[in-house]
């Protein structure tokens, strides 16, 4: 039986260089589908196809309107491949509008020095963490096991828009990069922690960096991960969200498998 | 006398939603031009568009090629506008091949409640930090007034990324959109800073979120900016870089321009 992300995010061709996906009501948002769930499926669109080179490095995509529930056409061209690397280029079409665009960097993985500066949150051990339960009208946070450290949905308004929780697919399922692309949306937006209450508010813009090679993922498994965000700056309409996504072997160094960033559009709670 | 920077951002029209430019050898980089001053082309050639929306909130430029030295064609089109932004796609085509691509989601300012929880590094006056001397082969530096307070590219070997530095046009020039965009690419990979010492690198993907207001860039005026980056993750061939753009203005609280974000690729020094 196949996870409930992979039914999400499959896609069928329907002409060169177009395939097409359906909205899935287990990842319904309260207006349209959770974006991470769109991310998941162009970077699994991408990873699907043959002439790909490499994995995901570099992943943008712009939510310009809101995709209905039902199909949806995704636009992939690749714009040009280097010896390590391949430039795409998406567009998202429903009933002859374009929806959303992006652009996403695939390349290679070489051998070279490496070094973490970023240090994950000093958190306690998932299993001491209570999962929490989302409303109703947030159907896709239903199919991710979250708990959060501080910043919790219910935790009323706070002075610090962090938020940083442990979080995995529900059921389990084994890491990969379309599920890495979707937890990277995964933070509820920063504006309702700051005021404690819900508002109107939506991303415009998502950028994620894959730090995490396949083998890291691979010794991920199906484990939490620890994931936090934090906002910069309000106002004026807009706030930012900065993100890291980590894995917390037992018995091993903490690997930032992902940092991400997004731009949001928010009202004013009345 | 028109100001190098606007010399070297300038367009022609040559067909519909095409502009042409030019590279400027005041802005000439160890391999093709200065990518910040690419950006601020873009920046500048949608600014100037009569049927665009507001100013730049979020902006992606994927540099897949280096520029050759000469005219380049910018590609622009409108994806869609909606009632408070608008997003654009570009492509960078020279020789008849694609050289860079992205996307931009202008909008307009509405006031709404604000707050900024980023904080800029504690540093000295502008006045009380040396400017500093680029080598010749990075041309664009000239261009900027730089006064490094940590991190700068002569200091050495470092175990920390971070550079925190004064920076403004050279000669002075009022801030806007598109000289923020290119000050948002001014910080040295950081590659250099860990390794004191050059070794192939360069910008692959760069995201800015614009959260300055007309009417901060112009109080902002000609001022020197407070600007910090630092890498998070460096390995298997790429790092990431997070940055924040400060006006300092002696009589009141700080101003948080910009945050921008990018994704490097790099060989190890030999």
């Amino acid at each position: 039986m196949s996870h409930v992300l992979d039914e999400a995010i499959s896609v069928v061709p329907v002409a060169d260089g177009v395939v097409r996906a359906t909205t899935h009501p287990a990842y319904a948002n309260m207006v349209g589908p959770f974006g991470g769930v769109t991310a998941a499926t162009v970077v699994q669109a991408i990873a699907s196809r043959p002439d790909v080179l490499g994995e995901p490095l570099a992943f943008t995509i712009n939510y310009a309107a809101p995709i209905a529930d039902g199909q949806w056409d995704l636009h992939l061209a690749i714009v040009r491949t280097n010896r390590t690397n391949q430039h795409w280029l998406f567009r998202i079409v429903q009933n002859a509008a374009t929806v959303s665009t992006g652009t996403a960097v695939f390349g290679l993985h070489r051998p070279t020095w490496s070094s973490t500066e970023a240090q994950p949150p000093v958190v306690p051990p998932a299993a001491d963490v209570e999962p929490v339960d989302f409303p109703e009208f947030i159907a896709w946070a239903a199919n991710y096991d979250m708990r959060f450290v501080v910043g919790g949905l219910a935790d009323g308004a706070s002075e610090d828009s962090t938020s940083t929780m442990w979080i995995r697919d529900l059921p389990e399922r084994p890491l990969d990069y379309p599920a890495l692309a979707s937890i990277a949306d995964s933070f509820y937006p920063r504006i309702f922690l700051r005021h404690g209450t819900f508002t109107p508010a939506g991303t415009i813009s998502l950028t994620t960096y894959f730090h995490a090679t396949p083998d890291e993922l691979a010794a991920h498994g199906t484990d939490h991960l620890l994931a936090t965000a934090r906002a910069a700056r309000f106002g004026n309409g807009h706030f930012d969200q900065d993100g890291t996504l980590w894995s917390m072997p037992d018995d091993g160094e903490p690997v930032l498998l992902a940092t991400t960033h997004q731009l949001v559009y928010f009202k004013d709670p009345q």
